[in-house]
């Protein structure tokens, strides 16, 4: 029996029916994505373009989106890109692949076919919308970041006799804790006068479901609590398949050891499932637009001067590869996305504010480091599937491959993924000195890293020719004070990136940031 | 600059010199399984088998896995199997299969090429890692099984107006209260004398982090509450990038609510991230096994008694496609894994401890619907992409397709999944008053299902003729009175299956317990 026939009248009459009118409740439109993002769908620049002319600096995510929205609006449009292929911070090293980073270190990557590192942007969460339509528009396929593993490890040096834990055991041990502590301050009658007793009551029923406390409100070695934080010997099968319960750390151990302090990165918005990554990296994203607008790409030139007057805007650049004098592109509106680090180092004639805002916003330091494995250890021996251990160490995490599950080959982690001192650290050193701090630190998590290491490649972003820096970062005084102003269109320019967005560090704020820029020029072409 | 040619003397010299002797701490012989599971990889049957045979009686996932190790271990081996496939409750329903219950209603599924649901299992955790070892033995490929959706609904037609609400909306509320109690009783000293000054002050900086708190320890509008259950408007680029914060709702709303029933479940052992699916359905998990032993397996049989005498055991079945007069198997020992819900209808000559725990143990009902609906519209409009709803309508939940992320095509959601006295009302009506149910009442959840609804399957599980019940439910009292009869060796007939286990109703609970009756029962041959 199929149900194809059913016809929709009688569908909607039964829906009536059994489900009362609240099914009404939630008109179509009431639908919609208000409170996840300010993407409304594809970009409509209606309005003639009367054949303006625009330079687009940049073929990272922002200068991509906008050439393929400007060229479909009537736009002549000619991009400028400093590297040899498109993407920008959007971007994989693969086996084969080689990098020279400022100060002349040239790595050659030794990963085996299909294995890779993201060195920038690993992550596309559901609620980047805008990335996710483009990313469905042409064709990126995506599969899931896992980014909370209750089997990964949560690490400190300085507690659990440097032992690491797994990420359900500090969670349950935290979530009963304090589940237990509210309930005896509940039992207690501390709550009354703040909180109803039917209120009590509700609380007193969650805390006991949700913090795995036994029958007497205790988080104790229970069954209830082996339910969260896993068994000392876990239900099997046949004669022996009783489980036996483990045993949870105390408060004080759980206070003290502050592994607690990793819990909360999976709760927060960027963080929350479902989040995404392209199949076989994130370039492959960059790639798919890229493929939209090849034909306007120009790659290897270095942009030295961007000049604007009455008429239009003059870029002046050098071709990095043939080199030769300097050259120019002229059009009559120019959109720049080079990251305000590279920005700052070039000659531009833009007003005091605009100039001033680029000026005045510091870049992010960070540094990743991959390590390839001759086997997937942490899937075969500790039952580890991608996702992220977290450690105070100055590797700061290890993040497992979400792809290949169970293969029986080789294996990329993500062996070091910091910001701030340590990656400042981490730059200043030679690649080959970043990947041995990455073993050594993450033998503390891993022993196998001794004999299963294979080779290594390692990023410091103040020391990638085209960012200097992993991304803006603004502070809550720099935006008040300058934000508007790098957002505002400069007579011919507007700039757009991650930058000028306030989802920093992602390609959301890039690709968002863009489509407002170019909205806004549209909008003065239009009308002019 | 590759890093191959590292010495591993030198790395292991540096991991002592940077991160010092704490590396030792775990030996890798430390490493392993043992609070995960009780499996400690590839079963060895070492022994002389003496040419014994076996009869297995089921191939679902535990007599296929016990057909491929007896017959590696030198056993002559016969699988006799009631479906006209292999598999039992592990089973995938595709467009152009057809499906008869008991009572006779025939379903013919109308889903489009590659769309499916699994009636049965749908799940494989990290930690069921005998399952997971004959998946990657046998070259099953595994996705990852979105558990724990932030973008998903909670729905009570009872609370919030019968508005569903988002997990990340109610876990975050949630979550807020409870850190906002326990911070302000900590501030007003009511632990003083029972958690020491020190756990107070880490807890407090953990509560704030952890649940959100604004600077003086409120769950409030703010931008910290925002970012974990979502902004009124999200973060944005360009001119308006600024978000704005969304707004709580109250305890008291919170714990009336009853919301927070639903945050448990991802918590749970058995719900915790990693979990894995087959891609393609969980048909792939049997048929790969299948493929190992298919000479062995006869279809279409029916077992109407099982004998054991001195001599051996002796099996009489009816061939159900060709009928004729019953038929006999023989062999030395019997493997039975056929469900105790049909075993015990079968005459079966086993002692009264074995013969009444066969029959002690009831079976769990159950009910899944499958919906096909002409485009994806849970991931376009409200950026869903896999998981599962839950709500306390009589549907239970609506479980997303954790597959073709983005794709453009139609879509099947499972749009019922119930247990207990829901499942009996469901599994009591025709398949199509099922459909209509689980339409409408998911289209309190999902207003579009009546525009975009195309067809639907439905299983009640104790229709299904080879099972008559989901799975076995054990209480504490029937175990401890007959679960270690129901394992024991009876003379020359031992049972597997998944109610033989402490993991019912999941996968890993059948595979264990089958590898623990055939290392018993080889046990008894080698030293017979």
């Amino acid at each position: 029996m199929g149900f194809r026939d059913m016809k929709r009248r009688d569908l909607l009459s039964l829906i009536g029916t059994v489900a009362g009118s609240a099914v009404m409740y939630q008109a179509a439109t009431s639908l919609g994505l208000a409170a996840e993002t300010t993407y409304k769908g594809p970009i409509k620049l209606d309005g003639d373009a009367k054949g303006a002319s625009i330079l687009i600096l940049g073929a990272g995510v922002a200068g991509l989106v906008a050439a393929i929205e400007l060229r479909k609006a009537g736009y002549k449009v000619q991009v400028l890109e400093y590297r040899e292929k498109a993407g920008g911070r959007s971007w994989s090293l693969r086996g084969g692949d080689t990098y020279t980073e400022l100060g002349g270190f040239k790595q050659t990557v030794g990963f085996d076919p299909g294995l890779y590192i993201n060195p920038g942007p690993w992550r596309i969460p559901y609620h980047h919308r805008a990335v996710l339509d483009y990313c469905h528009r042409y064709g990126v396929a995506l599969e899931p970041f896992n980014q909370v593993n209750y089997n990964a490890y949560l690490h400190s040096a300085k507690a659990y006799g440097g032992k690491p834990q797994r990420f359900r055991e500090i969670q349950a041990d935290y979530h009963g804790h304090v589940a237990e502590l509210l309930a005896k301050l509940t039992h207690q009658n501390a709550l009354d006068g703040t909180v109803t007793k039917e209120d009590q009551e509700k609380l007193l029923e969650s805390l006991r479901a949700w913090g795995g406390l036994d029958k007497n409100y205790a988080y104790a070695a229970s069954l209830d609590s082996s339910n969260v934080r896993g068994y000392e010997k876990a239900p099997g099968g046949g004669m022996n398949g009783a489980p036996v319960p483990s045993t949870p750390a105390s408060l004080s151990d759980v206070m003290q050891g502050g592994l607690w302090r990793f819990l909360g990165m999976g709760l927060r918005d960027e963080f929350q499932s479902t989040i995404f990554q392209p199949v076989g990296g994130m370039d492959q994203f960059p790639a798919a637009l890229a493929r939209q607008v090849k034909d306007l790409i120009r790659f290897n030139t270095k942009v030295t001067e961007i000049h604007q007057d009455d008429h239009g805007v003059t870029v002046t650049y050098t071709d990095t590869v043939k080199g030769g004098a300097p050259q120019t592109a002229k059009a009559d509106w120019c959109l720049c996305t080079i990251p305000l680090s590279v920005l700052s180092q070039i000659k531009l004639n833009v007003g005091p504010k605009m100039a001033n805002a680029i000026s005045a916003v510091p870049y992010e330091a960070a540094a990743k480091v991959g390590l390839q494995f001759k086997r997937r250890f942490w899937e075969q021996d500790e039952a580890i599937y991608g996702g992220i251990s977290f450690t105070d160490l100055p590797i700061a995490m290890i993040g497992y491959p979400n792809s290949g599950y169970g293969s029986p080959g080789k294996g990329v982690l993500l062996g070091t993924y910091v910001f701030g001192a340590y990656a400042m650290e981490y730059t200043a050193m030679p690649p080959e000195e970043r990947i041995k701090r990455a073993l050594a630190y993450g033998a503390q998590i891993h022993p196998q890293y001794a004999k299963e290491f294979d080779t290594g490649v390692a990023v410091g972003w103040h020391r990638v020719p085209w960012t200097l820096g992993c991304h803006a970062s603004w502070t809550e005084e720099t935006r008040a004070a300058h934000y508007q102003d790098l957002c505002q269109v400069d007579g011919r320019i507007a700039l757009a990136g991650e930058h000028a967005s306030y989802i920093t560090g992602w390609q959301e704020g890039a690709v968002l940031s863009s489509l407002d820029a170019i909205t806004r020029l549209h909008q003065r072409v239009v009308t002019a």
